[in-house]
């Protein structure tokens, strides 16, 4: 038969304890959460509410709450131990707990950030006064609901891996989300690639798998 | 009862007689070509193959064939009457034959047209480029496929109507063309209405009711 | 690199300031309302709540609430300014509220409107008795959900473009509003462009820039 | 166990019998033909090619081939029986060969069948100058594509019931008549009922069924 | 230009007046109810609660409410006046409401209506002992969710139209009606015509039309 | 590591190998198919064209062709070592090829197999007929496009396993299998499970697995 | 005419009685219960909530809550009567739900039930480590929701058929567990067939007539 | 205004240039590479024929064609740069086309590929048995058609990014890739992006960035 090794762990190594905190109770949550602190790795919830964090903090006061991402963070291995820089980027307010999801997450996971908020398409000018900032990053998160167009612009600003995540942002035919995803999977930028609507946490696991590669 | 009271003829004042030649036979599309252009009126055929437009030069020579538009014209009516500029722009060689339906609308409906293509939204310097003659224009009709991300740029640039006109260019999740139709209905520029995939000529036909007003 | 000018602004010339209240609380409402206010243009607040609107006017008394509409206002620019003026048509009572934001829209950007209400293609009759006040209109803004049949109807009846607001009226197969939109896309009237479903404010500011050339 | 009663045969007295001719030979549906001419009745082959129809010729000279119907009849049973009128209404010559189809099934079904042709919805005036003619059927086929709108319209001119059939008429966000097909089932005119895109046969069906009931 | 009659009023001859209480407050019903009554017709409302029921009955003490049906009625014509039957047929309890709309419209209009329920295709037997019943009918009303299986059985046993109604009713892959509607127009039963998802009223409007015919 | 074990292979005991046809040359076919015959298992290859079977026979003289299920089988195992049967049901002869690529698999796995065709549910008696034979089955494979109404009504009749094939025979609003598809997942008859669109060869495998048990 | 014989006993013999809880009052539901405990068969509520099983509890006592399948139950029959075991796979907790429900109706209809969970396909080392327990079933339910993978991870390990279960886990790009329904669809092992989204109740009802097979 | 900078540059820097061939002529074909190979690039047409191939070597001897992959490349900067190694995983011969067109871009693009073909998830032994050259990689190009859950399965057995290409093999249900594309945006393997369905171009050029970082 087929031993029981972990082959997941290499995958995991250096990455946080994660909870997906979306229909658990607060009770789950903070049980769980607390288990896995145990071993001395970072923990992360991600979409959770605040009733959820006031139930971890009972268990584990160090634990830290990020209201507009709805995650929850315990580090414990402190700074980034990156070099690179992993810019995420989005469009407008709605698009931030989506692009905070991603940014708390991958700070977490020992990235330095850069957050580059308000800088939607219909409004070049914006976009391009970040443009040295965006060229400083070694990959990039760019969030955008409604038309999606955001990632195909910024691909073509930058010579790195673009990471899209679509957000379920908009009304009408945007149908949760569905425009923006149809609209980065055909990006005319060939450094695009997309990972699940409003996945800020997937995308920013990738960013930092591929960050890792430039400090080794 | 209701009297039989030609009101469309309000809408087509000083429009060509226009035929959709898709489907129809080379012979069909010559007897129609020819019995419209009695009146004095422009004549135009859309989705026209060349060997339709052989039948339409035997029975009117004076007809031309726009090879990448599939247009057969009959311009009795001569010169641009319109001041204002129509500004037809697209990204790619992919979807020139929808611009270019759109520009040869435009021009035999009396508009001066400016093309303005090769300007994707994936290398943003080739857009910018253009800034000014966008500018100059008091009505701009932008195709695009793929992800249909052009307008809503084109639109933050601009500060008059853009009309897109959604391509069936693409291949995979660009589902022919839904993906740039769903982009452009989302779009976050205002200034942005959406015609049927491929329609060049329903954005030429808005666009110069558009431009005509400037000169009335 | 590029400057950060605001190339945007010259699209917003004379465009009151919008916020899009859905999804924020009444005090963000108030508080963005209020820095608004200061240049002296017009604002606006759409998709907006009476509780919201109490916010509002606790901070800026002259602040008016549109209840169909869903719209908070503050005129500062006075009476219209366009000469042409923009018809609002819409078929039946569920239609009111996206043909409201049409309306107030473009009424605080400085258009004369007239609304046409109750004109569904299921009773021409009511429609056909419009027809001398749609021939009026510089522009018109036609709002339907169900079939979406309307916009294809007065397209047929008039000279100048329809903007045509696919709303989320109906039921089972209406699909939120999807028949409506596919619907007015493949309308056979040539004059019509389409919006986003629901879409009465941008439809408005299309409208706006349209009918603006007229006076110009 | 249930005895073998054929009880769908009350519902076929006095239908012509009836062959899909797609996708089968040519030799097939000469020798299925022939088969059912033997007992007096009618027979009726849609969606059938000229090929199909020299082949039926040769067995049973009496055939008949309706090229825009696509349909081959052999009428055994001569003049109609029904004293009601079925009208077969349609926008354009695209939508000819599902009305077609629907008017030479609903003659072969012993029915007295108007043709109203080229009422698009577009220019009202031509339907509406046809007023008289549709007030004298006591049932209404209705056959349109791109939005499907005609239906609606008739529908609310008549008292009779419409039977809608959406067609494949159009491009791009048509869908090969999906948006013909949601259009009518949306439809505001109560007296609207639906049957499959391009299915103008079943709308004859059911037409001569209703159209029976007056003459009983 | 157009006279306005209404010629809408030849349809609704006899009809009942009708209001769509969805979205409506029980202030508007009970006003809109009591303003149609006075002409001396029928009036129904569906989609209707119990509460919006009390506040007619303050104004209407002679309405009553249909609690499965969800609908308002006031009849002030009295007993059926057609000879024909329309059968209501469905599979199920969770499809009652919708038959149930059907079956109270259906009446009001005039009709004799029989009501078969629990005859789901998977338990055939049950739907075969009704077979006497079934062909009793003149017109036949076939409400189902999920496969939406039955219009065509019943299609197969009867000689008569047969209104097909999709119902909501289901779960994961019935997409909310969509699989029930999908089957219904693609019916192998040729007499089988299909209306909106739930819409009750509009099958049982267009079944009294049919049945109208015989008693003429 | 994991040993490179063949656990596939208890699956496939007794089981023929199996080509895919379809866009695969003759050549290629004809290779594959003689490497197979080797290990003297039965050969089968679905989606085969006859020019296929020609190259195939040229390398392998005791190779069958079957027509109209488009399969190339080579039967080195002789006859049937199931007891139990399975039955291929279907409604007409569209759905023939979809079937007999079921019966042939069937056959060349061992099984005993009852053909039941032309007992659509719009002339139930037909079905009805075939009662006992249904009943006698180990397991049904039912087959039908359209509305997919078929294996809801068998498994209504019978008290094994019913697994349904949709297939994508119909037009228009069938979207090539998808409504019968969603109806069969749909089916309210529980003992209905579902594979893939014109998958006549996985319910074959399915359906052996199941009958196989009996004869244990 | 048709006798009314119970043909669908035969396939619900030593079958529980089933009541579908959702959408029905607590008194509802207790009523039908009762009423069906009776014939002293088992009795199954699925998709029941707590205050539901309270009043069932009230009318009969020895009736059993599980929390997690949301299921009712009575078992008056007592052990399980199948020598053959079926397997429940799930990958993590958020398909337990669906995989209880599966579990719970598994046993009430007589069968051995082993429950593998926790095995999803990111992780293989989990699923490989239950090999041996795999291939001890006779008969495998693999529920499955976000991507849908496991079920043909499964199907390649184990000789026997396997049901699969979509379910409405996921969010985004998933659409309520089309993606995963999808995926199953096409699975590439052939010993996969698919039951409705969440369908539990379903995949049990099937797997038992398997199982029940080999104990025959 | 904006200066006309290319800053698409810094993207492309070593990367070939690209030519997308399909729809375009041989003579455009090879009008276009031969121009482009000026420059001492690499070139790339991609979707390219046999017969595009011929023109293309007229003008330049040193084309190759990839048959399987459907590309000509001309190499003019010789052997791998990049010291990781980009793994290009597909499990059958149908995805094959696709997975070339990765592993041909990739090569060209200067990195050293790993094939590892044949190792569908159905097998799971074949895969297995590849998993210390899967762990060699840097990074992973995933195809796979039907399902697509192929990239979730590799996911799991590695630490470094891998990139997902769903094909549009298949038929039925999986809907031209649609399946495969659903199925790998909702993947549980958190180290998963997505491109368009048969992108094997694009997957290789994130890849290529990706694989970049760790020689730097
Ligand atoms: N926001 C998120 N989106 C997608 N996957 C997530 C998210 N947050 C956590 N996950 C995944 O969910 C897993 C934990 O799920 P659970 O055990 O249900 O809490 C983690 O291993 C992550 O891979
Ligand atoms: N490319 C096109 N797309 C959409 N509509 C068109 C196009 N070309 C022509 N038409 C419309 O088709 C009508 C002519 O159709 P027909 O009479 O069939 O030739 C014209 O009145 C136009 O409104
Ligand atoms: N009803 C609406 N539909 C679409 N866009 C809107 C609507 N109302 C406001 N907007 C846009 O939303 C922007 C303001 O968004 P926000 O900053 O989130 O309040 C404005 O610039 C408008 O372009
Ligand atoms: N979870 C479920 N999913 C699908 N069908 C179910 C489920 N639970 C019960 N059923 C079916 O629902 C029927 C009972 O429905 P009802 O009479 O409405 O309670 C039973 O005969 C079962 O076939
Ligand atoms: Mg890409
Ligand atoms: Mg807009
Ligand atoms: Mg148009
Ligand atoms: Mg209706
Ligand atoms: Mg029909
Ligand atoms: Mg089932
Ligand atoms: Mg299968
Ligand atoms: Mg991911």
């Amino acid at each position: 038969g087929f031993a029981k090794v972990d082959h997941h762990r290499s995958l995991r190594t250096g990455m946080p304890e994660v909870i997906y905190a979306k229909g658990k109770t607060s009770n789950q949550v903070a049980r769980i959460f607390l288990s896995l602190t145990a071993s001395g790795v970072n923990v992360l919830a991600t979409r959770a509410t605040r009733e959820q964090y006031e139930a971890v903090k009972q268990v584990e006061p160090r634990a830290e709450f990020h209201e507009i991402a709805a995650c929850i963070t315990l580090n414990q291995k402190g700074d980034p131990t990156q070099t690179g820089i992993i810019g995420v980027v989005c469009a407008g307010t709605s698009d931030l707990p989506v692009a905070e999801e991603a940014a708390v997450t991958a700070e977490l996971m020992g990235n330095r950030v850069e957050r580059i908020v308000d800088v939607g398409v219909a409004g070049l000018h914006r976009l391009l006064s970040q443009h040295s900032r965006l060229q400083e990053a070694s990959v990039l998160i760019v969030c955008a609901g409604m038309e999606g167009a955001l990632p195909s612009v910024v691909g073509g600003l930058v010579g790195v891996p673009v990471i899209a995540v679509p957000t379920s942002v908009g009304y009408g035919a945007s149908f949760s989300g569905l425009a923006a995803l149809l609209g980065m999977l055909n990006s005319c930028s060939p450094n695009v690639t997309v990972v699940n609507i409003d996945n800020g946490f997937g995308a920013a696991y990738v960013a930092t798998l591929i960050n890792r590669r430039q400090s080794s």
